[in-house]
């Protein structure tokens, strides 16, 4: 039976500042919340339909069984998953276990949309990408949505919410982000360590993290003189830009 | 003053069986209209803001002024955006201007999102992709979340509804398909003239494609060994697999 407490707590958590105090976050389905447990992330309580199942041996808190309709009510889903779990924040962020060789690091300069974080986090985990590095102003990691759309992959890929500025003015590898007067990225050196910066949806890279970046990049259209598309999405550029860098390693 | 059928006339292109008995479509915003009236799109109303502006000299129909509250009720957005038109669907396809030189398409079987559909039109746009052919049971092109997902790029690449094993039999290009079983893309060679068929988010190629693909391909994730995000999104794919194509071009 699911207290008014814990439905209280569960939904205040779609709030960032509930999500700050409590320092909790909440994730859905039987592979996001797995891909957790086992990536050692720490529940606070677990929700499991009747019948339900998590692949894991040990889940390290107590499973407690709803109904279906007590879950519709915790879910912030429109279908939801038969589990729902609540985590703790890690305190730290967690090293990209034997993630050896050079590192290749993403950087999200006030990117807005909580599906374009979530499937940047996917595409980073595809492509072995060291660790994310995010503005104070982009996108919750930690919102139900961006948690949802990285399919388990926020279990894999280090998160860090850092002042850029300070970041990148002491980095000791080249910071390379795309810009309008960038070089074409097919045609470029680029090495197997750096941090690469990208940018708001509407604005781009910020005027204050601009004169930090040390290659400019542009990934060309190919339109042959017609009209084209006038930009590639945040996520979309993120994958050519990981795929042209990884490819070359 | 907006009258209760043109009301319902909009409303009513939600939905794919009211599209397709009408021949029309909705797409709403200055940048969207404009591209599609520019495209030569036939547009059979258009329903503008006073103060609202069309940079476009003739817009082939009369604009009807309509109140703040009007657009509201007409429109499928959250934040409706000064113009709302409805278009005539095209009844051939139409083609890709000037776009000379050795034709690369893209081929759609059973991609099923919206967002996707609409995200891979602007990829395919960037890319400068000869025509889309979709599946029948591809996400329709002309519902209101794709059009505006498409953010003017409907305007500018051809778009066929085909019956895909028709088409790919009969094709005397190469046909390039990813698959968990295909090559690595970075180290294969890739034609300037081909078709990439792309697949449904959960079950991929469908069986009656796959024998038809003579070049499988794979884009091969870079885990060191750990555990990984399992697949990538579709429109992710997609635009990683057209900038392999377009860079050695």
């Amino acid at each position: 039976m699911l207290s008014k407490n814990q439905l209280k707590l569960v939904r205040s958590l779609e709030l960032k500042k509930n999500r700050k105090r409590e320092n909790l976050f909440v994730a859905e389905g039987p592979k996001v919340v797995g891909d957790l447990l086992r990536a050692g992330f720490l529940p606070h309580s677990i929700f499991m339909v009747e019948g339900g199942v998590l692949h894991i041996e040990d889940c390290g808190c107590m499973v407690q069984t709803v109904t279906d309709d007590e879950l519709r009510r915790l879910s912030f889903l429109q279908h939801p998953q038969e589990v729902l779990a609540v985590f703790h924040i890690p305190s730290s962020p967690r090293q990209r276990p034997n993630s050896g060789g050079p590192s290749l690091s993403l950087a999200l300069d006030g990117v807005q949309d909580p599906g374009n974080v979530g499937t940047i986090v996917r595409i980073a985990d595809w492509f072995g990408i060291h660790a994310i590095y995010c503005s104070p102003d982009t996108a919750d990691v930690y919102s139900p949505k961006v948690v949802q759309a990285t399919m388990g992959s926020l279990a894999h890929v280090p998160i860090i919410y850092i002042d850029l500025v300070e970041l990148l003015s002491h980095a000791t590898c080249p910071v390379y982000g795309t810009l309008l007067d960038g070089d074409d990225i097919y045609r470029q050196p680029l090495s197997e360590e750096g941090i690469i910066v990208m940018g708001n949806e509407g604005n781009g890279i910020s005027e204050a993290v601009r004169p930090l970046i040390t290659k400019r990049l542009l990934i060309p259209n190919f339109h042959a003189g017609n009209e084209t598309a006038e930009s590639l999405n945040v996520a979309i550029a993120t994958a050519i830009t990981c795929s042209e860098f990884r490819r070359r390693g």
